[in-house]
């Protein structure tokens, strides 16, 4: 039983290990959410044996049948050469297959979703079995990620919100987690994105933003929003649990929502019609334990309908902007050192360091108390931040002053 | 020991009967609210010897000592002069003065207020001995009314919200309270004065509202808005427990604000700045166990800040327009009857049969069915409402058809 990868992106090219080859496999069997049968099958054999065991016919019944229709005529070469193909098509677009034996899998994030109670039809809400990833920064941890979600018809007063949201949520430090659709999604993400350029943004520009679809990791949807997209990978992260090629489908941003959900502290509804889909986003979040946001609006919009709902029912707290989030959600819990390939130096570093490592100058010095008063931190938390800079190679000391050595913003961080 | 008057206006013209003097009088003594003292010495005697014991400077000196500074150097002759100088200044201006032993004095709906807590720098937030009165329609039942109040620089959106507010509430038959200020106050008044005009209302033309001052009975402040509290007076009450002459001031205004809350079942903010003077009435209303309901808005809106903290706090609910107020309020309870001199026939009828009465034709006849469909009612429906309108002598029924007799709506209803 093979359970370990040597970890996503350390297959020479053109070859990929057995467990990625099953995963893609098994992402294949079925339209997520799985069957309870695959996913126990998967837990107790581990992907590499449950995938023979389904690709020779040899699994139980109770897997083997709702699985039946997507694999009817296909042979074990067959099956496996359709995983492998899925692995070449996102490698193509930039992506990678992770799964639960891969380092940074938020194993803890998607342990609720066993238990979310069926919903629209699904028997079950299964966490997904792996996911397609372009980009490698993601919240391992929910605490630090806020999902904003809304009508893709979102009104101006709308998108203002999502986009102030996402840029102030992103400021602190929060990952700013959507669907990438129109309206309420894109403002979010693209107000990640810029969140550095705000005068006074403690971090470098460019907040980490990840966009979950509904559809294969190789499309852009919609088509629109591709240099979004683009830049949320830059920049955080797209990801997908439908094979590559997938279409986007009613069904699939509804399954598709409980990620959002699961993958963030608390799910913040923007705007919402009486029957929005980021409603159901909302009673995913409920459903996880994640705390369900609304923002307020005009009373005779009808995009504000489904928020004034949820908050007058008690199934949402009002807020009005990224500082009620954040005294809701709580302050931002240190990062688990997560080192991937391709992270940058200034990564990990908490606010106030950040906030001097922007503050030092690239070339020539400058005294603390001038680098002081450019953070606008009080001269000793300078002192103690400029100490883990220089041991983490990030500043220079040469005489009495102070220059940044190390990483510079990525500058592909724009949509 | 005489505690019961004669009836409001039953006194010839020029003379007063001692309760009325006695009550005007002791609304002189002191600024309101009452200490409570005099609240127990008034209880305790009745108005009448209350007075004459305060005028002749024998009440015990826990009475005297708070009121002296308005009463130093004045016989209980001038005493009594500046008294009925009150009233008569009252009447000239179209009120009268009630109190406790007048049939529709609302003694439950202000016993409340002895027990409210002490704000702002009031000792206590004592129960008004009386109230000086323009016009007659008021809650003489606190479920029949609701309270709407925000800010005096409310923007257009919360101007509008506030009059399809007192329009769908007046509508609806609630009677709508506040405190003809501008901005929210005066479209709310608006509104329910309007709400008869409104296509397809089941009542007849013109609400009753009741305008609650912070100053004599006498001045019409704003000035601006003489127009709207004469109407105001014509189809509900305009009150105050200030002797007539005394000028608006800001302290005025926070006292005034407990009976606004109390008159009402649920107090309703529209906008309010985070320190706007309505969040003073909201929390009397809390206070006093009535609802506090609070209209959001867009979340950019500084107007909307004191309304959003309310919600957000618990402290108020969420709604957004009439049909959420009277879901919370519950339906409207039958008026008890309260029979006074310029009284409409029409006064007191339920929904339906006002429905009935309006339908019905001022000349010639119309058959049930004819009515019925000019009423919008099922035809049993009609046939019990013209029974009762028939009794009331209301309706005259010809052969097989009906036609109205009595009152019609009042023609002054529009401010």
């Amino acid at each position: 039983m093979i359970r370990r990868s040597e970890g996503a992106g350390a297959e020479p090219p053109g070859r990929f290990d057995p467990v990625r080859i099953a995963l893609a496999g098994l992402l294949r069997c079925h339209e997520p959410p799985i069957p309870e049968s695959l996913a126990r099958l998967v837990n107790g054999l581990g992907p590499v044996d449950a995938w023979s065991a389904i690709a020779h016919g040899t699994a139980p019944a109770d897997v083997s049948t709702p699985i039946a229709p997507r694999l009817a005529g296909l042979d074990p070469a067959e099956l496996n050469r359709r995983a492998i193909d899925d692995l070449h098509r996102a490698r193509a677009a930039g992506a990678e297959l992770i799964g639960p034996d891969d380092q940074d899998w938020p194993a803890d994030t998607f342990a609720g979703l066993a238990s979310l109670v069926p919903y629209d039809g699904c028997r079950t809400a299964a966490p997904p079995l792996a996911l397609y990833r372009r980009g490698g920064r993601w919240p391992t941890d929910a605490g630090r990620a806020v999902s904003v979600v809304g009508s893709r018809s979102a009104t101006a007063y709308g998108q203002r919100v999502a986009t102030e949201l996402g840029a102030g949520l992103a400021t602190e430090g929060f990952t700013v987690v959507s669907g990438a659709a129109f309206g309420v999604d894109v403002a979010a993400h693209r107000g990640a994105l810029y969140a550095g350029d705000q005068p006074g943004a403690p971090l470098p520009a460019g907040g980490v933003t990840v966009a979950v679809l509904a559809c294969g990791i190789d499309r852009s949807y919609p088509v629109a929003h591709r240099a979004l997209l683009d830049a949320a990978a830059a920049c955080g992260s797209v990801v997908s649990e439908y094979p590559p090629g997938a279409v986007p489908a009613r069904h699939r941003f509804l399954v598709r929502n409980r990620l959002i959900a699961a993958l963030a502290a608390a799910t913040v509804v923007v705007e919402a019609g009486r029957r929005s889909g980021s409603l159901n986003t909302a009673t995913s979040a409920g459903s996880l334990g994640r705390q369900v946001l609304a923002v307020p609006g005009p009373v005779g919009s009808a995009m504000s309908v489904g928020c004034h709902d949820l908050i007058r029912d008690r199934r949402a707290e009002l807020v009005t902007g990224a500082r009620d989030v954040i005294g809701l959600v709580g302050p931002l819990r240190p990062a688990e050192p997560v080192h991937r390939p391709g992270d940058r130096a200034t990564d990990g570093l908490d606010l106030v360091t950040s906030r001097v490592h922007e503050a030092l100058p690239a070339r020539g010095g400058a005294a603390v108390d001038e680098v002081a008063a450019e953070a606008g931190l009080p001269v000793p938390d300078v002192l103690g931040a400029l100490a883990e800079l220089e041991m983490r190679d990030l500043a220079a000391r040469s005489g009495g002053t102070w220059r940044r050595s190390g990483a510079s913003p990525d500058p592909a961080c724009r949509a």
